[in-house]
């Protein structure tokens, strides 16, 4: 495997690893760079290109391997061992995380929960006790923790996130709306419905301003 | 402008709209690349490459108009007048959504909701009624809605997508873990935590296999 693979082609491999998941499941075992493209909305090229990166998979005019490519997309993604998360800011967001049964299915366990509202601490939320963000720190030392989930108002993000990487957290799944800074050995991944919805109306505006009078579309 | 901008590009417009946004509200006139770049953490490069698609901004050496610039953001990604939503799916998730303020403050009004359970219909959430779901095809005819938002579990969600795509919609933001199938004239984006934790997994059980052992880093 090359040691530089694109950024692009990394976070598109969980969406393959998905699909195929999927397809080994209803008992599928070969399937052709055509059936994924269509199935993910891509090219077959793009989908041979991007598997090509990891050079062992499928042959051409013979199909992919399900089997083989899940697991090796599993190892590939470090799926064959778990890994476990905290979840800081226990508002309607950070309760629909912790009870969203996506992570468990997935190997993702919440190992602890965090607030900063008297009235919240000490509750359970999914079996779990929620604990003072204040001790989030010297908690982190011990628990062993994989990934922070922040899930507080944007003016309070970069505070828990300074926190989550002085206890040694190497990768943040930032719900809040605001761009985090890390040290650069830190992953940080967004999200933001909003910044979604943003660039469809990019396209959306296009569209309307195309329909009626072509020539104004720029 | 030219017509094709690359979506990587795309996306992160609606980055560089919050940030300016906030310089601007907290009352900074003009910007360099440099502090766009490390705000964001991409290199000074990168900002100049994607704003110049829009060939008017900043000029070498002097910096952007922040006013400008959130001005020219603001139009080009449409945000210069509203968009109206639908939400289908009240369970956990579709609450959140619906209670989220960060729509409503960046002009995303939620103009209905949507659930099939007798139990959750005709209750309020945020004011809002739910409506039955049987009502959504014959209801967007009406609305004037200009996106999806699907928040049902993935064994529904490619009925309801295809629900809005037959009523008109054109743009959906999808929060079911599945890979949508839509007519190339509808726009999609995924909102997928764990697609996003695999992605960082990647690198995670990257590093962690070349610290102790360089020499194993495939």
């Amino acid at each position: 495997m090359p040691l530089e693979i694109p950024e692009v082609v990394i976070d598109r491999l969980p969406v393959y690893f998905r699909l195929l998941s999927r397809m080994r499941a209803a008992g599928e075992t070969v399937v052709s760079s055509q059936e994924l493209g269509e199935a993910l909305g891509v090219t077959p090229a793009q989908i041979r290109k991007d598997l090509s990166y990891f050079g062992r998979f499928g042959k051409q005019g013979r199909g992919y391997s399900v089997e083989r490519l899940v697991e090796e997309l599993r190892a590939i993604l470090g799926l064959d061992h778990g890994w476990r998360l905290v979840v800081v800011g226990m508002g309607r967001l950070g309760q629909a995380i912790a009870s969203y049964q996506g992570f468990g299915a997935q190997g993702f366990t919440i190992a602890a929960l965090y607030d900063t509202d008297a009235d919240v601490i000490g509750e359970h939320v999914e079996g779990i006790e929620v604990r003072d963000v204040r001790h989030l720190e010297a908690d982190l030392r011990d628990l062993e923790v994989d990934v922070g989930v922040v899930a507080v108002p944007a003016e309070h993000a970069q505070a828990v996130i300074d926190s989550m990487v002085r206890a040694g957290i190497r990768a943040v799944l930032n719900y809040a709306p605001m761009a985090a800074q890390v040290p650069s050995d830190v992953e940080v991944r967004q999200v933001d419905p909003v910044l979604q919805l943003q660039s469809m109306t990019y396209h959306l505006t296009r569209r309307d301003a195309a329909a009626p009078q072509p020539s104004i579309a720029r």
